[in-house]
């Protein structure tokens, strides 16, 4: 690999890596170009800012979250509603080997993001609303598939869409404060409830 | 007042306004004496540290939440069903105000350090912890009255209470990343929704 893209590359990963394990705040320029193995003026080369890279992070890991959950799960192979049930498990999984790893539940990462730095990082929380707009968009598209076969009754899909994805946040929110995984096994019940509705009712709930 | 008293009072004070504003690491000892006009002597006569101030100041936080919105939204003057929607009226009404000083809506202040601090720091995640099992008290009280009253068909009531709460979390986080408090106006419909299952269909929605 190009050396000058390796370098890009082992920053962008230590700030996924030490960011999701702890904070923002909690992780300095040095430290990022310490676990890095790359110098100072190196960092400054590539990213003017820890803002910077951060955006640059927040764009990899949705790269990373699409290829590792929301693209399998949301995989038009599956019934559409068991779509959310794989991405539950997904999360869940995913969770689970962190947990294994460092004995701690780290949570969403663009959640942690959003709540550390929205109040103060007018980029950054532009950054992580456009991303969950994004998960909305694939649980709007499995509502529309579960209504054209069938699995559902009309409903508002952009409004269920964007309380599923409340939702699975508030979840992983639970399961971090908790630092336990299985929160999120336990929870997952209460997301096909949100489509049992007087606008529509899930028509295997009823059969 | 006492003076002492006055001094503690005062660091607790500044500690609930900056940390909501903000963010804890992005605050610190230094600042918080100069905002609470507190010499740092005090300060540490006071707190061993910073995390014990934020220990104090989330049980603050939890003194307040419950005077504010906990204990007059889940009033056992108002009907039960009524007491989801009352809370999340103080939960918008709230955020609004918050918005129209600063700009910004601050979201939780207890789901904001859970997803900061829980990896970090096992002391103040086990208060967070503690603090949404008595909201998701309020809502298994709230929960018990229905049935009892006939609002609502037998359902399970723990399980239930904690997906509730997990939903008033992702709602917050989502109006905090969109920095717009009608978020929380428009997502409540959802809560309800968690209340129609196989188990327990909402009377009023069948009527």
């Amino acid at each position: 690999m190009n050396q000058a893209v390796d370098t890009k590359e082992r920053l962008l990963n230590s700030a996924l890596d030490l960011f999701h394990a702890r904070s923002y705040a909690n992780v300095g320029v040095q430290e990022l170009c310490e676990h890095a193995g790359v110098k100072k003026g190196s960092f400054y080369h590539f990213f003017p800012s820890k803002r910077d890279l951060t955006i640059a992070a927040l764009d990899r890991q949705w790269e990373i979250a699409k290829r590792m959950v929301w693209e399998p799960a949301f995989s038009k192979q599956l019934p559409a509603l068991k779509r959310l049930e794989r991405c539950f498990d997904l999360f869940y999984e995913h969770q689970c080997g962190a947990k294994a790893k460092t004995g701690q539940v780290p949570g969403c990462p663009f959640g942690n993001l959003a709540l550390e730095l929205s109040t103060q990082d007018e980029a950054i929380r532009r950054k992580v609303d456009e991303i969950l707009r994004e998960c909305t968009r694939y649980v709007e598209r499995m509502l529309r598939d579960a209504i054209t076969a069938g699995e559902l009754s009309e409903l508002d899909v952009a409004a269920t869409a964007e309380e599923m994805v409340a939702y699975m946040e508030g979840v992983m929110l639970m399961a971090k404060t908790r630092n336990d995984p299985k929160v999120i096994r336990k929870l997952r019940h209460g997301l096909p409830r949100l489509l049992q509705t007087e606008r529509g009712v899930m028509a295997k709930a009823r059969s």
